[in-house]
This record gives C-alpha cells, sequence and structure tokens, in this order.
C-alpha cells in the first residue's frame, strides 16, 4: 500500500466509491463492496495517476511501484493462505482494468495469473482437480500470449479444434486432464516458437507483463474509437485491478454469473440474471454458452427448462439476494453485479450502475424517485438526454402484418429496419451511402464497434443478453436482437437462413429488439408513446429547467410536432424551405434570372400570397407562441437547375434561351457558397426580397390576428449580419414595411427584429449590433464553420483522420467546441448585454439540441435553445439537467 | 458671429488653421489668411457642426441660425460699403463648401449670388460695365438653376449657343450687354418654365437655397464616391463659405489664377502657375480656355508666346510672389493660392497645401527637410506611402521605340498603356474584364471619376495643369496627359484622332504623363529609378521605423527584387506555387491521384529534388535574413486538370483511364474549397508531404550553409491550424525529419516552428498554441474571410453594393477591419505573448503592403510586415510614419 497502490478485501481496505477518478469504477466498488463487509476476493488497485505517469514517462513507472506492488501481494498472500509462485499452494490473481468509465470489452483481462509448470500441480493437488488445473493453465497461457504477448488466439483454437478432431469429440468438456496437459505443452511450444522465447514461468514476470498490458489497452485501437464514440478524454487513464482468483469452474458446485437488480430492458423491479454452472465469468459475456436464469419466475416466463439458480443453489440464491437488495439500497441505483460461486461459496467481483434501455432507465428513476429511494432532481439527473432518442423513436405497429422468421433475445428496444451486411466494415460503407444497414453476426465483438454503430440494428445468432452485441447495442441506443439461435449465419456465402428462408447480403430484414421477433421486409411502424414515465420525468424535468425550448419548424405539420414535445415557440422559421416547393420554384427562379429589378419585383409579386399563405399556417399552429422567422439566406443559385433537363425546363417555362440560361446560372456559381452572396447580403443588393418576405409576415400575422385567437407573436429574423450597418439598413426596411402593412389593416402588432450571431465578426461586434436588435439566436452551424474554417459538407473528407489523430474528440458539429466557438458566443452574450440588457439570446443551431451543448448555453445563462421537433424532449431534459449542474452526460459506471 | 458661424476678414476674424474640422480647410486657411493680414474678401465660415446637425435633424437649422447669419451678412456689408439686394450699392457673394478633406470637383458652388433684376443694375453702375454686370447675372442664373434649382446647365448652353449662330459669333466675348440681357431674360423664363415658379429675385432666399445645396451636396452620388474612394467618413460634414465676390471678369485689369509655390509635378523649388486675364476663377478650373503662365520664366520654357503675369501686371506679380513665400514659410508646406486681380487690386481666395505627384511630394519634403523648413520625421510624414507605388511602377524607356501622334501637357506623371475607351462606365466595364484601359474624354468633370479610377491612364483635349483631369488624376496616381490641343475627339463615332491618325475604341494607346507624350500602341519600359531623393527619404524612414518589412515571395527572382527594395527577410514562401510549375505538375498530380501512401511517397520521392532545389536558390539569395517556408496550403484539387483536354494528357502521362480520372479528380471537388481539405489538414490526412517539404527545406538549407556564406535562417509555417494539437502532431513531424536530416549530413542549423494565425479559432486558442509556435505570422486574407464569412473571391458580385449602401467604407481585403479582425489579432498577440513573451509575431496577408494595417500593426508592437516585394518602400515609409504617431493618411488640404 502506498502512493500508487490501494489494497482492498479483509481490513485493509483504503478506497471507496468516492474514489472513482482515482480508481477507477471497478476498483472504487470492489473497495466499497469490501468495506460493507461483502464476501470480495482481496486486491489491490494501481491508480489511473499510475496510467498516467506512465504515459507522461515514456511508459516506465515511479521507482517506488515495485515495493509497493511487493508489500500488497503479500497481504493476499496472507489473506488467502497462497503465495506466488509456491507449488504447493499457489496464489492466482485476475488482472483487470477499471478505467473512470466504462469501455465493455475494450480492455484487456487476464485470469488465473501466476500459473506454471509447477505451479498448476499445486491447484491441481489442491482443488483435487487436476483437469481443473490444466484447464486454467491452458487458458490462462491462451489469454496471456493473446493479450500480453500479442499471439493471435485463433492459432491456440486451431490446436484446440485439432486436438478434438483427432479424439473425435465435439465439446472442450469432452477433453480429459492428459488432453489438456498435453495443450498446454502444445501452447507454450506455440509461444515460443512465435516469440523466440519461452512462455514466461516468473508469476511476478507474468504479473508486470499483464500490468503493462492493460496500460497498453488503454492507448489501443479499439479503447481509441470507443473514446471517440463516447468523448472520454484520453487523459483519464485506466486503472488496474490485481484480485485473488476465484474459480466458478471448480465442478458442479461451483457457478458464475451476472445478475441486475431490475430488468435492464424494461426497469420492472425484478431480479434478473443468468448464470452458468462450472464456468469461468468470461463465459457468460462473451456469449458462447447460452446462460440459464437466475430466477426461477424469469426462467418460467421464458418457457426454459435448464434450472434456475434459486433451484440449483438455493442458500448462494438467498444470500446474493440479500446483497442486490443491499447494493441497491446503497447506491440508490440499479446494479449490475458479477459473481462467482466456488464450491458452494459466493464472491462479488463487480457492481456498477447497470446500463440500461432508455425506457429502463425512465421507468427505474421514475419507480425510485416514488420508492423515495432518490428525489425527483435525482431522476431528473439520472436519464441520459440523448438516450431519450430511441424512446421517441418509431416502434413497430403491432396491427402492421409481418412474417416473422425467427425470434431471439430482446437485446435492446426499439424497431429497425435495412439491408442485411455481415461484416462491420461493410456496415459502415453502405450506411456512409446512406442505406439502413442491420448488421449480422454469429456473435460480435470489439472489433465490430464500429460497425455497430453505423447499423441502425444488430442481430446475433450466439449470446445472452448481456453478451457483447447486447450491452453494447444498449449503449448506443441501437435495437438489438442477440441469442437467435434458430438462424443460421454463414460468412462465407454471405446469407443468413431461418425458417426455410435464406436471406442473401443487401436483402431487408426487420428487427424488433422490443420482443425479439426477426422479419422478413419492411414493417409498418407507429409513433412514440408519450405519457407514462416518459411524461412525468418530463413533467420534472420541467419544474427545473430555466432555458426555454424552442423548435427548427417551417412546416405546420412540423411546428405541431413540435407543440406536442412541449416546445415554446419557434427558434428557426427557414423561410429558403418554402420556396423549393414545387408549385413556387418557377417563380423563384424567373426572380433570380430577371434582368433588373421591376423584374424581380414581378416574379416577387406571384410568390408573395403563397408566402403569406405558409405564415398563416404557421401562425396558427403556433398561436400564442412567438415565432422567429428568419428572412431567405442561401445563395440564390442554389435555387437554380444544374442538369441540362432542368434548364431545358426551365427555358420553356421562362421564355429564355437555354444558352442564356445556362450563361447566368454560371455567372451566379460561386467559388465558395458559404462565404458568398447569401443572407443579408442577398438584401443589400437586392431589398425587393426582404420586402416581399416581410409583407408576407406581416400580412400573415394580422390576418391571424384578426381571427381572434391566441396572439401572433412574430420575430423577426435578420441572417448572416457581420456588420451592424447592415442590420440598421435592414431594420429600416422590415420596420416600414411592417408599418405599411399595419396602415393599410389598420391594426398593429407587436414583433421584434432581431439577427442570428453567426460570424465571428458579428460576435466582436455584439455590443454594437445589440444597440439595433432585440434578438440574438446564435446561429452554431455557421459560427463554427467559420470560427473553425471548416466547411461541414467538405469535412467528411478529414474529420475521421481528426478523430484518429486525437485532435478532435467530438465532432464540433454536433457539440459545441466551448473553447473557440464558445468563447465567441460568450463574448456576445456579454458584450450584447452590456448595451441592451434585456437583449433575448437563443441558439438554433444544431447544436441546439445536444445536451453537452445545452449545458453550456445553461452556463452563460442564455434564454432558450431551438431544436429539431423530434430533439425537444432531449432539450427539455438536457435544459433540466444543466440546471441541476450536470454537464455533458460522461461514460456509464464501470 | 455665434455658435454656427465664424467670421474671417478685417478685424473680425475668429478661426486659424487649427480649426480645420469645425471650419474645413478653406474656411480654416481663409481665417489664417486673415489673420495673417492678407487680402482676403471678408466672409463667414457656416461649420461642420452645422452640417451634422442638419443631416441629424431631417434636414432642418438649430432656429438660432438665421439670427447668426444676418449679423455675419450686416459686418460684411459694412465692411465692403455694399448691401445684399439694394439696387445701388448691391453686396455679391460666392458660397462655396469646405470640408475637412479636399473633394475636387465634387462639392457645389455658386457664384455672383445676390444679383437679381435690381442689383443687376447697380453692379452695372458701379462697375461702369454694363456687359460685365449681365455677363454675370446670366452665369449666376445658369449656375444657380443648376446647382439649386437642379435645371440642367445644357438647356442655358444651348440657348446661349442659339443666340450666338443668331448673331453669326463664335466666342462668347463677341456677345454684347444687350446679347446678354436678352439672355438673362431667356434663362429667367426657362427657369420659371421648368420649375413652375420664378427664380427667386431676394437675395436671402437666393442665400438660403445655396447653403442649402451646398449641405445637400454633401450626400449626392459623386461626393459618396469621392469618399468612398478615399476613405472620407461621412459624418465629417462640410462647412459652407459665404464670401463677398471679388471679380476678375471686370476687364484686361482684372484676371484670375492658380499659383503653387513649387512644381507640383516635379517638386522643382520655382513658382509656378496659370492665369486668365478677364475671367472668373472657375474658368481656370474647368479647363475651357487654355491658361497664360505666371512667370516669364516657364512661358519661356514651354515656347509660349502669350505674356505671363509677370509681364502683364508686374506689381499684382510682386505682391503675389510676397504673399507665396510667405504662406509656404507659415505653412511649412508647398501651398496651393487661389486668387483674383480686380481691377489690378489683388485678392486671396484660398489656400491650402497643394496636390503634388508622388515624386513632386518626395523631392519637395527632401528639400524642405535640407532647407530647414520641416525636420526629417516631419519630411517621411509628409509622403503617403501609397503614393510611391507611382514611383515605383514602370516608366517609358527612353530608348524605346515610339510612334508619338501627338503631345500634351504632362499633367501626371508615369506611363500607362492600354485600350481606349471614351466614356467613364465603359472604362469601368473594360477594366472589371481585366483589360487595361485609356479613358479619352475632351475635359473630364466629377461624373468621371469612377472612370478615371478604372483606368490606367487618362487623356484629355482641353484644360490646363490644374484642371479637373490634372488634380484628380494626381490625386489617383494615374498617369495623365491634359490639354492636347492637336487631338479630335468624337464621341459619335468614338475615335480619336491626332498626326493623320484615326485610332477607334478598342485600339492601345500608351501616354507618358511625364512628357505629355501619346504613342500608338504599347511602348517599352524600364524599372524605377530608386536612388535619389527617393534614397534619401527611404533611409530616413529606416532611421525611424520599428518595424520589420519582410516580402512575401517565392523565386529568386522575387526574392532579389525585395532584398533591393529594402526587404529584410522573406515573410512568406508560398510552396504551392513551386508545385504548379510545368517540369513537376505531372508528378504533383501523381501524387495526390495515388490510391495509397505507397504511391503518394514514390511520387514525392521525385518532387524532393525540385523543390530542394527550389529552397537551395532562395537560401542563397537570401542568405543571413529568415526566410519563412508555408508548407502545402491549398486543397490538392487545386492542382488537378478540370478540362478534358488537361485530362486526356493527365490519362496519357499516367496511365489512367480518363473515366477513372474524371472521377477522382470529382470526387476531391468541394463545395467550399476555402474550407476544406487544405493547410494542416492536408499533413494530418497525408503527412508525408510535409514530411517531403520538411526535407527539401533542412537538405537544401544544410546545402546552403556548407557554402560558407551568411546564415540560413528557415523557418518553417505551419498553415490553418486551429487547435494546438494539430500544431503539436506537425512540430514533432517537422523536428523529427529536421533532426533526420542533420544527422544525415552531420551538420546542425537553427530554425523555427511556427504557424499562421488565420482563423478565428487559432486567435482565440493563441494562448496554447504559443505554448508550441515559435512565431505566429497572421494570415490577414483569410482571417478576414472567415471573421467575415466573406469568400474574397465571391465578394466581387456584393462588394460594390456594400460600398454603396456605406456599409463598408474601404474594402476589408484592402485595409484591415481594426474592429473586427483586428480585435482578433489583438486577442492573439495578447494571449500568445503571455504564454511566451519572446514570441516572434508579423503579419503576411496583402494587408502587410497597407499603410493603414501598417499602423494597426505597429499600435499592436508586433514584429514585422511582409508584402510583395514591389510594396517593400511603401511598408518601410508606412512603417516609419507608423513609429511617428501617423496612421492612415487622410485626404490632403482643400
Amino acid at each position: 500500500m502506498g502512493m500508487w497502490v490501494y489494497d482492498f478485501g479483509d481490513d485493509r481496505t483504503r478506497g471507496g466509491r468516492e474514489m472513482r477518478n482515482l480508481l477507477g469504477g471497478k476498483g472504487a466498488n470492489l473497495a466499497e463492496m469490501s468495506k460493507l463487509g461483502l464476501p470480495v476476493p482481496p486486491g489491490f488497485t494501481l491508480t489511473t495517476d499510475l496510467c498516467t505517469h506512465y504515459y507522461r514517462n515514456d511508459d516506465s513507472y515511479p521507482p517506488e511501484l515495485a515495493g509497493e506492488v511487493d508489500a500488497s501481494l503479500a497481504a493476499i498472500e496472507a489473506s488467502v493462505g497462497a503465495r506466488f509462485g509456491d507449488a504447493e499452494a499457489p496464489l492466482l490473481v485476475s488482472v483487470r482494468s477499471g478505467a473512470r468509465a466504462s469501455m465493455p470489452g475494450m480492455m484487456d483481462t487476464v485470469l488465473n495469473l501466476g500459473l506454471n509448470d509447477a505451479t498448476v500441480a499445486g491447484l491441481a493437488a489442491r482443488s483435487g482437480d487436476r483437469r481443473f488445473a490444466y484447464d486454467s493453465y491452458r487458458r490462462f497461457i491462451q489469454m496471456y500470449s493473446d493479450v500480453v504477448l500479442d499471439v493471435d488466439h485463433s492459432y491456440f483454437e486451431d490446436i484446440l479444434e485439432t486436438r478434438k478432431l483427432d479424439k473425435g469429440v465435439i465439446l472442450d468438456t469432452e477433453l480429459d486432464s492428459d488432453d489438456l496437459e498435453e495443450l498446454t505443452e502444445l501452447f507454450l511450444r506455440l509461444v515460443e516458437e512465435e516469440r523466440g522465447e519461452p512462455f514466461p514461468q516468473d508469476p511476478r514476470a507474468q504479473l508486470w507483463g499483464a500490468i503493462g498490458a492493460v496500460f497498453g489497452s488503454w492507448m489501443n485501437e479499439r479503447a481509441k474509437t470507443y473514446r471517440r464514440l463516447h468523448a472520454i478524454p484520453e487523459e483519464w487513464g485506466t486503472a488496474v485491478n490485481v484480485q485473488a482468483m476465484v474459480f466458478g469452474n471448480m465442478g458442479e458446485d461451483s457457478a458464475t454469473g451476472v445478475a441486475f437488480t431490475r430488468d435492464p430492458a424494461t426497469g420492472e423491479k425484478v431480479f434478473y440474471g443468468e448464470y452458468l454452472l462450472n464456468a469461468q465469468g468470461e463465459d457468460v459475456v462473451a456469449g458462447i454458452r447460452t446462460p440459464q436464469h437466475l430466477t426461477r419466475r424469469a426462467r418460467t416466463a421464458a418457457g426454459d427448462d435448464k434450472p434456475a439458480l434459486e433451484e440449483t443453489m438455493p442458500e448462494v440464491f438467498a444470500e446474493l439476494e440479500a446483497v442486490y437488495q443491499r447494493l441497491e439500497a446503497h447506491y440508490r441505483d440499479m446494479q449490475d453485479i458479477e459473481f462467482t460461486v466456488q464450491q458452494g461459496r459466493l464472491y462479488l467481483l463487480q457492481t456498477r450502475a447497470g446500463k440500461r434501455t432508455a425506457k429502463a432507465a425512465m421507468r427505474i428513476a421514475v419507480d425510485m424517485a416514488k420508492e423515495g429511494l432518490i428525489d425527483r432532481a435525482e431522476a431528473v439527473r439520472r436519464i441520459d438526454p440523448a438516450s431519450l432518442d430511441q424512446l421517441l423513436h418509431p416502434t413497430l405497429d403491432p396491427a402492421a402484418e409481418r412474417q416473422v422468421i425467427a425470434s431471439g433475445l430482446p437485446a435492446s428496444p426499439g424497431a429497425a429496419c435495412g439491408r442485411v451486411v455481415f461484416n462491420a466494415d461493410e456496415a459502415v460503407t453502405l450506411s456512409t451511402q446512406g442505406e439502413p444497414v442491420i448488421l449480422v453476426r454469429v456473435e460480435t465483438s470489439p472489433e465490430d464497434i464500429h460497425g455497430m454503430h453505423a447499423a441502425k440494428g444488430i442481430l446475433t445468432a450466439r449470446g445472452g443478453m448481456t453478451s457483447h452485441a447486447a450491452v453494447v447495442a444498449r449503449g448506443m441506443g441501437r435495437p438489438c436482437v442477440s441469442g437467435a439461435t434458430a438462424i443460421q449465419v454463414d460468412y462465407e456465402t454471405e446469407t443468413v437462413s431461418a425458417g426455410g428462408r435464406v436471406i442473401s447480403k443487401g436483402e431487408v430484414l426487420t428487427l424488433d429488439g422490443g420482443s425479439g421477433e426477426i422479419m422478413v421486409g419492411e414493417v409498418d411502424t407507429i409513433e412514440p408513446e408519450l405519457a407514462g414515465e416518459f411524461g412525468e420525468l418530463m413533467s420534472w424535468a420541467d419544474e427545473v429547467r430555466r432555458l426555454g425550448i424552442r423548435a427548427n419548424a417551417e412546416t405546420p405539420g412540423d411546428a405541431e410536432t413540435a407543440r406536442r414535445f412541449g416546445a415554446e415557440g419557434i427558434g428557426l422559421c427557414r423561410t429558403e424551405h418554402m420556396f423549393f416547393e414545387a408549385d413556387r420554384i418557377s417563380a423563384v427562379r424567373e426572380m433570380i434570372l430577371a434582368g433588373d429589378e421591376a423584374g424581380r419585383r414581378a416574379a416577387l409579386a406571384r410568390i408573395l400570397p403563397m408566402q403569406r399563405g405558409d405564415f398563416i399556417a404557421l401562425f396558427r399552429a403556433m398561436a400564442g407562441l412567438p415565432v422567429t422567422i428568419r428572412l431567405l439566406d442561401p445563395p440564390l443559385h442554389e435555387f437554380l437547375p444544374e442538369g441540362e433537363d432542368d434548364l431545358a425546363d426551365l427555358a420553356a417555362s421562362s421564355g429564355i434561351e437555354v444558352a442564356t440560361l445556362r450563361r447566368r446560372v454560371g455567372r451566379l456559381r460561386e467559388f465558395n457558397p458559404m462565404l458568398g452572396h447569401r443572407g443579408c447580403r442577398l438584401a443589400i443588393s437586392y431589398p425587393e426580397i426582404y420586402e416581399m418576405q416581410t409583407r408576407a409576415i406581416f400580412e400573415a400575422a394580422l390576418t391571424v390576428a384578426g381571427e381572434g385567437g391566441d396572439a401572433v407573436l412574430p420575430e423577426v429574423m435578420l441572417p448572416l449580419i457581420a456588420t451592424v450597418r447592415e442590420f440598421e439598413i435592414l431594420r429600416e426596411l422590415v420596420d416600414r414595411i411592417a408599418e405599411e402593412v399595419m396602415a393599410e389593416r389598420g391594426a398593429r402588432i407587436d414583433y421584434l427584429v432581431g439577427t442570428m450571431i453567426e460570424l465571428p465578426r458579428a460576435a466582436l461586434r455584439a455590443g454594437d449590433i445589440a444597440g439595433e436588435a432585440r434578438f440574438f439566436s446564435f446561429g452554431t452551424n455557421d459560427l463554427t464553420q467559420t470560427t473553425y474554417g471548416i466547411s461541414r459538407d467538405d469535412s467528411g473528407s478529414f474529420l475521421d483522420d481528426y478523430r484518429r489523430a486525437g485532435i478532435l474528440n467530438v465532432d464540433p458539429f454536433v457539440s459545441l467546441d466551448a473553447e473557440g466557438v464558445g468563447e465567441l458566443i460568450e463574448i456576445a452574450t456579454r458584450r450584447g448585454r452590456e448595451t441592451r440588457p434585456d437583449i433575448k439570446l437563443g441558439i438554433c443551431g444544431e447544436h441546439g439540441g445536444d445536451p453537452a451543448s445545452i449545458a453550456f448555453c445553461e452556463t452563460l445563462g442564455l434564454d432558450y435553445v431551438s431544436c429539431s421537433p423530434f430533439r425537444v424532449p432531449i432539450a427539455r431534459l438536457a435544459a433540466a439537467r444543466a440546471a441541476l449542474g450536470e454537464g455533458a452526460v460522461e461514460g456509464e459506471d464501470g
């Protein structure tokens, strides 16, 4: 025990759950369970600080570390009455990684460390089971060689398969102790051939090798990918846990399992889990054997005939029940517990907050608040807003016709439909082309992460509810059906067959992750249910949130969806979307191609009634709530046809020759349209465009106001302002037209004129601009493009290289770049308020629906965020959490 | 006299030269001359504050103004013994504008105000010259109607022409007093018909009309254009000067003229000027009659036989000589003096610092410093750095063959060559298409300003050295030949003929503004002379300047030019220019189109020796001075062919099919290349490119260092950095390759690695980046593009609208936007220095050669500016002026 090493077990426990950053999730919780007096095999944790030290010092350790490790090892030896390398009573340990955030399957683990040609005999003698000892040894050699010595595990599997073929047996368990002893010899020889030196026989050398491998694995590609996907900083590092081994594979009175204190798929308050008799823990997680239920109730419900733990080991089960209740009450959260039973004795190897579906998380949070275990604010804090995405997406229509070809485990809920592919790379390729994809695998492994992320849904033939596929899919919010044993996956022919049907690569499958059903073709879906726990939790969120939530919407349909989801106004109505509609695009094009102002005005006069109609519908849908309308923003050439057919059509309808049209289109083309003649610049050149739009807005507003319903609250927004003078000129234009229309109609309404802040210069000059503008809406898409100098449309070609190089942890177009773009927003907020203390401040880029960005908006005290209608609930929840002081959701426990 | 009105003349003078901002240049100098006791007709000045008040209050005056004007008028009446509207002794006044900055020809003037049907008789009686009185009256009606009542002057000219035809005479002077009296009647009738009300007969009404017209003309289009071109703020406003009339057209003992205390074209210390007998001042300026010389010496030198003022009025000339010496000594600058001789008596109507050519300015400043009139710092302050452009451009090779078809006055020096056009709009159109243009006019007027600005040179058939064309061309630095009476300009057929040659629109002419020669076709030019006064003044500038001056250069030729012009290093070597050279573009394209890293490396290996050769030549040319080399910056698709022919060539040379090539080229195309995969982003994706370039730099540097000359000082610059991590990764790359090369060569050199700061994010994160970077070079082109969100390539379509709307006074790509882009530079400078106090800071955008931007760099204390080789002397001078506390050069006196 010292600076770098923290012991746990018996009375030497120094850590606890509050030391998660230092000890990692696993280490902190092992210490915590020890302090609670639960049966945890003794061990010690090497801290995350050590990992950081390691990487900062050219992969080397501090000099005092060796002494600290020796002392802690001696304590374990004393506790379990065994010694490292002792041929009579050998100490075996597991070496596991454990970072602050869970990275399932990412980090490497070594079990049975301490075995060598001498100690294997001791293990055989002590356990009275020679077969068990050699089985452990050959597993250790394979695992250690794979993880530490970089000898591919498939070599070992080939040797094992050859042996089984020689003997004419099918299952590993049919090999006897002699077979296994010979296998260990073959394994050792293989390692020596591959590595050019013998397998390390010294347990201390093995231990240092394993520790180095864990630290090394922190920087492997899989770990980097996972961190990238989950925005986990590289600096956090991982801890290493070294713990005395206990064995679930010491015969039929031994077992290993995983338990959840509530159902992780539904959130139902039932004890839930799986176990395997005579197995090591990895066997459950790896999904190689399909495990049995813990409770009789679950077994019966599933129609399974293999006995539950409650039936095979009633005392152990009772003890486990007491433990789970104690842990859930202690942690006040649903726990995911790993246990091992060694010759009838229960050991706990891990507890952590259990991963759960969004639906389960919602139910558990609401239930626990009602049970008094947590308060409502805590319930709100418990839900990752991003996870709501799962709940807000459609599920299969129960009434829809479906052609079920097989069923598996309902591993991660939601409906998914897409083309079948059989490997992760192809999933990425196809989905990049915009194709929805279903990834079908026999089982998944960490190598498949990128493909799972790219897929709409995941189907595996093997593995339980806690298999890699199931855990990762739930974490990602991807629908998943796992352990569908009725399907046959053939990688060779790229087909999956079930129920007599053969589905080839590229054909469409639908998965129902909530029922486990696998269907051919596409199945109808229905809208999500927004009542129940969802509604309850959202109302609690609304109680605490300070930020207003608006939606980005142009159509009455979108506006109604947004309102139903709880939007408190429209934060961004992009009028150009209206210009593209089929019935008006020809008038828009004539306006653009007109040779003079008179021609433009004539075409605009034809657009006016249609645009007015758009706004009437929108104002009706949003009566009583503010509606921010952004005047025309994109460069005019975006509305023009490019292809020859379209040009010919336009020539026919406009009476202008094709050659002339082509020339005019060419003249409007720009090198960098994003930085071109667009936004308010259009109106400086062609004021008549904004005049028409302003007229349409105010005619519509006065029409709807005249209908006597709730107030119409238009907010006219000028895009791409860089200088206060632009704003002045165009505000005068808007005020003038508004006055004209109000005079014509003989009625008045209140309105605001404000601007997007979407250029660095506008942010810097916000003090001036606020002298004229009544509100700012941060257009963080364009502000990110200009601040970073990155075109979002072109960033695809290098952002991946950037993530790989560790330059960007998150895509700045998804989550706001707080230290660059964010500083400009902070400057604009401060300067804007200095000039106009009551200026209304919002954000309407796509970041408006991103929880981390919403947390940033809360710290600046903005008035509202605006996002797509579908993300409104996410924003409501994120805003509530932000008000409670929660930032971006970090990775879950682990 | 009061708050808004300042009298001058006699003992009532309240103003003086120090009150220029309030009284305008003309008013301040009239007051100053009065105080010096010089013969200035009495008058008063309405202040620029009044103009501002007028525009801020809906074109209305403060109530107390009328009383103040009445009091001042009464004082003039008392002084000259005449009364406004008095039929016996009528007071006549001139009303002239006078802003802080000279706006020649921009503002309107009214002479002879006070004349009406009654007072004209009084004027006839008092002057004893009825013809003079009616001539004045008809001039007044025409001028007043044109300027105040908006009746086009051509109507009056038509009536006058008709009258002359009726009488069968050619010259105005052939009309007698009866003719003129009848003309006034016809004029008055015309005004009444056009305006629907009679011409104002009340002198007070006339006065208020004229004052309103002066204020109104501040906002006319010509004035706005002039201000736009000269960056004069609209808020300055103009003053109005009301002054008792004196008459240069009261017979042969009267005259009017313009004098310069030194030659405004050469700077030679000779009294210089022109006059017209029996004329009003406007006649000289308008260039309608070709005036006579002041001195006998000048007349003789020009071979002119019309007598000089020295000969016609020796006493007046002697008095004028005393005045000019007094004024130059008083103002310590070359003066431009307007005078009138009324019946033998000299009056001064204006003095101001005389406009001069760059060459004259240089000579005058150096001479005056040597004469002890000013000190060297003041001499440096006197030269507008931008004007050096004229001196640094080539002049005609005296040895070149030239086909001179005519000669005119050498009105503004320099050689110009271009296609002939006959009106200003066409000059703009053609020059926008990139064609050099010579604008040919009979005479120019303020309506031609935009065309003169667009033209390379100006040729007029009429007008002297002080005509509109000559003054404006000198101000703009455009070569000009004026008063070429031997040419015939025919607007109808769009031809100019001379010496029997007819030159049509579109044909090429060459002008020598230094000699006045007009030549057919293009004539060879020679490099400018950098010695003499130029060299002297530059050495004085170098004594006071603090900023270092570097050049942007890639070729040894450019580097040598830069060194000759005084550059102290290369601030920007754009390596991509080297990639485009014919002998390597195919290797570059193969590199880009290679399918993998190995293919890229193979192509890069072929480029390496060529690139190394480039750097060897550059390092040799700049031995002993720092050379900043920017690694590859543009997106790769810029190097690829677009046209079908080029594609076919590439297919032939690369062995790749055209279709494949077209597809690959298409894939590399970007929506917004400016914000795309370029700069350091290329090297994050393809490190091998920067590795090759770094190797080329260090191999070259060590080769040249090994030659034993002055030290080689490479500074490697990484472009488009947005995050410190990018910089870290690429600095490591550069250091690694540098170490490799130095190890291979067994020798070491010093070098720096730094970055462009050209993205807003980089400016904000400068504190982090400075932790890694040894220097920052502000890439203000891209920084302006991103901060403003304006693509320079696309801004042409709207920047003109922006200038017209008063949003931008200067193009932000020409002169640094201090309050937007400038704040980012200021932030980066501050944060960079906080992290690394000795960080080297420079600027290498095109602003590096702009005097106003250089002044801004001086205020921030940057270490150097870098500009094109040609602008190095301008930058040296601007840096010196900045060190002396001078900012941008404001308009000249006026």
